[in-house]
């Protein structure tokens, strides 16, 4: 007995102590949005885009603590029981016993609120987005979560009777956290409309080709870029939340290969598919860095269901189609007149459905068996070659792409709609003309470069 | 004992792992402080205020190995024995035998000194700021240490006969760390002078309004931020020192999570009250970044004292008073007419003190005995609604934030005298005028966005 | 039975939970370099330098995923054998036993590639650098770490039969990671020459003195120094790389405690030898951030390969020298018409050496008996003081530096005067005067401040 109480306290205290880096890493993530996000707007709407970021992170503390956790894990995580479509006990951390897993998963909720963020730059009121944070962080988010990762979820592997025997793998979220995030931020930017200017002139004549409106700092977007990379190693491999159980240890570390690979080759592909089109077209070879950052984290978005149950060479094809597959739906939505200020759309929403359904294509027998205790279903391509071309693995992915898209255009079209018709929504035309931090902060600009003339003008 | 000797070497190599991640984390927050500075300063303050913050990390460094650690902890950390006023033993490393340990305290030693930096931005000479640095880190803090946290302070939970049977209660530093650098900020601040046409006109007379002397980088004061916030885990958590002792891992996610909601609290707080106090004066609805990153560090700092020993409900209350009185603190400096480039002052002084105090009036009698292995003595509020209303923890609270308030008093107001008395503390007016980087530097300033007009000029 | 497996478990997650947190903070410091390359280059290179700093990373780890790991550890990283030269086994991680590991080497690899990105900035072509990229992190560099690292190199001090009974000490790369990127950088820039106008005007006379081609932020620069000390604890304190061995807890603060001594004693020395000169030379007191900051990396350098086997009053001599070695190697370069557009060769190569050399004079016999198992041959200053006077340590360390510039040399020379000869290696002439991003990203400027300006134009 004393013996197993020692080991049980070497087993709680690693555990804690693996969630809680997971959880400083992906909260860390916050600082790589904020960071893209100011490098990517123009000058005079940096403050006004911080704030947006500084406050997703406190809304989400603040809404997860009071409902959202009860909300997706409510009805005990331990204990599997029926199954159940919200969560209803925990509220205000209550009975919550490990708290280390509360924290990791607030840090999910709060990056899935600052996905939107940035889409909405420079022409979206305070009021309105503070509205909305709370809206996902507190409600449509952890009901996502609890579907898909609760005991309880209709969706979830860990149901005690998962649908179709197995339930959808989503290990770290691409589904859960990215198609939420970037759905969410497609619905908003299609009820707000896009910035003014970006497509059609003064008059409201459409304009040949898109105006560029490039952020003021591609330095900015490089670091929110390698903090995002960094922070995704306690995303992905953190979501193995218990380190001491079975083979966990080898899990983490596939993972963060597998996270490593994924980023990689996303990169790779965008970049150069691009450079490749470019010269096609024009003949000269250029390099667009927003496409390689964006490509880089499309691999990492796509690898984020797959990267515990997939081999590493099939982490470097579905990074690489995540990054490909960014690409062309960047251009896409630049065609169809979408305006997404950092390209969050592509880069969440397109690469996290696709990297949900890899899962049903490339999950491998060993790593499932390893990590959820079950190889019954593989990925499509495994059981094809084994002849048997078992698709409940698939079908489970499709059908959790599909709640996932039907729950938060359900949720939020009306939501946007709603602040949009009441005139929340969308920034007066003549502040958004002079950049918002002008109306928000009372004129103050952002890089006060000239404020050394100032002091001679004083002097 | 083979069985003794496996678990004390996993009970060795896990707790000084925690303790060497929760070091690097708090050292991170150097960067954190440094990008606020960065931000906060004028263009042509920039290098100038760099070098100062790199300069303290290193020493600290210098500092605490030769006799600070000695002064703070010397007299064996281990072994409680009678009350001293001073450490004497364990110079230069020497017989040190936790040396996870030592790096851990040395990062919170160069927390401590630079607060200060960003106070003193734009006017203070180098070498003024080179001395200050060492006597803080060497021996104002030390002292302070020792007498709250070793087991040999008189004012410390952990001495044998602990003050009032109880001792002050400053689990992570709000009045050791804090309170510290907010004084001897004030101090400086108080001695040294506004800026230079911050509050009067070149002829000396008072301007109407203060003369707004904005940052040139809010991206950098939010990146500050945000890694603060992320090094504040390491603050927090990692001031559990034994991470394998009793049940120490719930303690390290409990103070997770009540950082976690202060931080929100205290940004919300903030934030809201001087938009309402903007839209009651002006009719306008403003929000005010600064404000808000500011209130998220006040959050942290009234946490940092309680965060082991109160309830979460109370993390919210503490970091939401927290940002309320950083707000109120800041206001009245600048009516006070004392000039703190970065608004130090209020972020770690009063919010520290407002900290310390925090933990008389909410220490939980559970977590007291879960941490301190003492629950004799508990909150105010808890004891009065116990019907006794003891208030020895919250006598010791004020006894401990005296103490500090008195001790640095009489130490850094001669130092600073002294050194202002003999023409070391003030820079050049006419410096101070252009811009400290032009005279320190030789003429190159920070942003060099015209470089390519130079070399246009060139070819 | 039961027993040894619990205890088992217990080892490989801790063991491989310290090795992949030392591994996100060595790759944290890609983010650093890249910080530093873009605050030291002038605002039209700024996109370009970013893209390298990306691609250097992926590049690493898809050279490394396919032959660059094999090439290091192939043939058995556990069980030794005889010597070879390169290893010949683990292509695409195929029977990576410990695969944290391969994380923890790929991202050192990724460090030795991108040393080199600042040296050739705003003068190399993209393709050359891509090139460049891919053949250090898969050949040259494995290639050394095999000599140095693996149990089969005739370097190696975990060679069975190591050279002179005690191969090479080099604890985290000095020689491996930082010589082979600095000897590296300073073959590149040799052969890509300065850039225009450094060194001569326009008509190819030379200047009085080299034209300053100063970055355009030092905010950038500084963020990028601190997060590089950061990573650092990773990079020195992870290469004990398994934690639960012997008393390798130990090792690990004793390593992050050196490292930090080492970083302040650099910083120090560098920052207050240029001012001693400059106020010999001027007669005015200025203080130069920029050596500042490089005097920390060169201490940090410098510490890298003694870091766990000498006394810490041993480390802060070594980091002192390293910083003074680095300002007199970063003048000597000038002088020389070497032009360096972030100090890396000093920086990297000159205390490279050093710190390699150090270590045959100080490395201290208990510790080498501690991290090594073996204290036969101490430094030539601990054998000169027992009168023995055992140079074989100190001998090993020579022959491998010079091993390492040798074979940098035979591999690099070629290569990059291939490139050159073919014209891929030199961005033409045109494009380097206006600043590469203007060429390779079709005229679209990094820091776009006026872009208010345009706004109000349209409107």
């Amino acid at each position: 007995a004393a013996m197993n109480t020692a080991t049980d306290s070497v087993t709680n205290s690693v555990n804690t102590f693996f969630l809680i880096f997971a959880a400083i890493l992906v909260f860390f993530m916050q600082t790589g949005f904020a960071m893209i996000c100011a490098g990517s707007v123009r000058v005079n709407n940096v403050q006004n885009t911080l704030l947006k970021n500084l406050l997703d992170a406190c809304g989400a503390s603040l809404g997860f603590y009071t409902v959202g956790y009860a909300f997706a894990f409510g009805g005990s995580f331990s204990n599997p029981s029926q199954t159940t479509f919200i969560g209803n006990t925990n509220f205000f951390l209550m009975d919550v016993e490990n708290q280390a897993f509360w924290l990791f998963q607030f840090a999910f909720a709060a990056t899935s609120a600052t996905i939107v963020a940035g889409t909405l730059a420079e022409r979206c009121q305070m009021s309105a987005y503070l509205c909305y944070s709370v809206a996902l962080s507190a409600f449509v988010y952890p009901v996502v979560v609890h579907s898909i990762w609760s005991n309880n979820g209709f969706l979830s592997a860990n149901n005690s009777n998962p649908l179709l025997g197995i339930g959808m793998v989503d290990f770290a979220g691409s589904c859960v956290v990215h198609v939420t995030g970037g759905m969410t931020a497609l619905i908003a930017t299609n009820i707000l409309g896009p910035r003014t200017g970006r497509f059609r002139d003064i008059r409201g004549n459409l304009l040949e080709k898109p105006r560029p409106m490039p952020g003021h700092s591609v330095a900015l977007q490089m670091l929110g870029t390698f903090i995002l990379w960094v922070g995704w190693y306690g995303f992905n491999s953190g979501s193995v939340v218990y380190l001491m159980q079975n083979d966990n240890y080898e899990v983490v570390s596939h993972v963060a290969i597998n996270t490593t690979l994924a980023a990689a080759a996303g990169t790779v592909m965008a970049l150069f598919i691009d450079t490749a089109i470019q010269e096609h077209n024009t003949g000269e070879v250029t390099f667009n860095l927003s496409y390689a950052m964006n490509g880089c984290l499309a691999g990492l978005v796509s690898i984020t269901a797959g990267c515990a149950v997939v081999q590493s060479w099939a982490a470097l094809i579905i990074g690489a189609i995540g990054g490909a597959l960014f690409l062309g739906c960047s251009k896409l939505l630049v065609k169809r007149r979408i305006d997404d200020a950092v390209d969050a759309v592509p880069v969440h929403l397109s690469s996290g459905i696709w990297g949900s359904l890899s899962v049903g294509l490339l999950a491998d027998p060993t790593w499932l068996s390893k990590v959820y205790g079950n190889s019954n279903h593989a990925g499509w391509f495994y059981s094809w070659s084994r002849g048997s071309a078992d698709a409940h693995l698939l079908a489970c992915q499709v059908i959790g792409v599909l709640f996932v898209l039907g729950w938060v255009t359900v949720t939020m079209t009306p939501f946007f709609w709603l602040l949009h018709y009441f005139g929340f929504l969308r920034a007066d035309s003549l502040e958004e003309v002079v950049g918002l931090d002008v109306g928000y902060t009372g004129g103050a600009l952002h890089n006060r470069l000239h404020a050394k003339d100032d002091d001679q003008n004083y002097s």
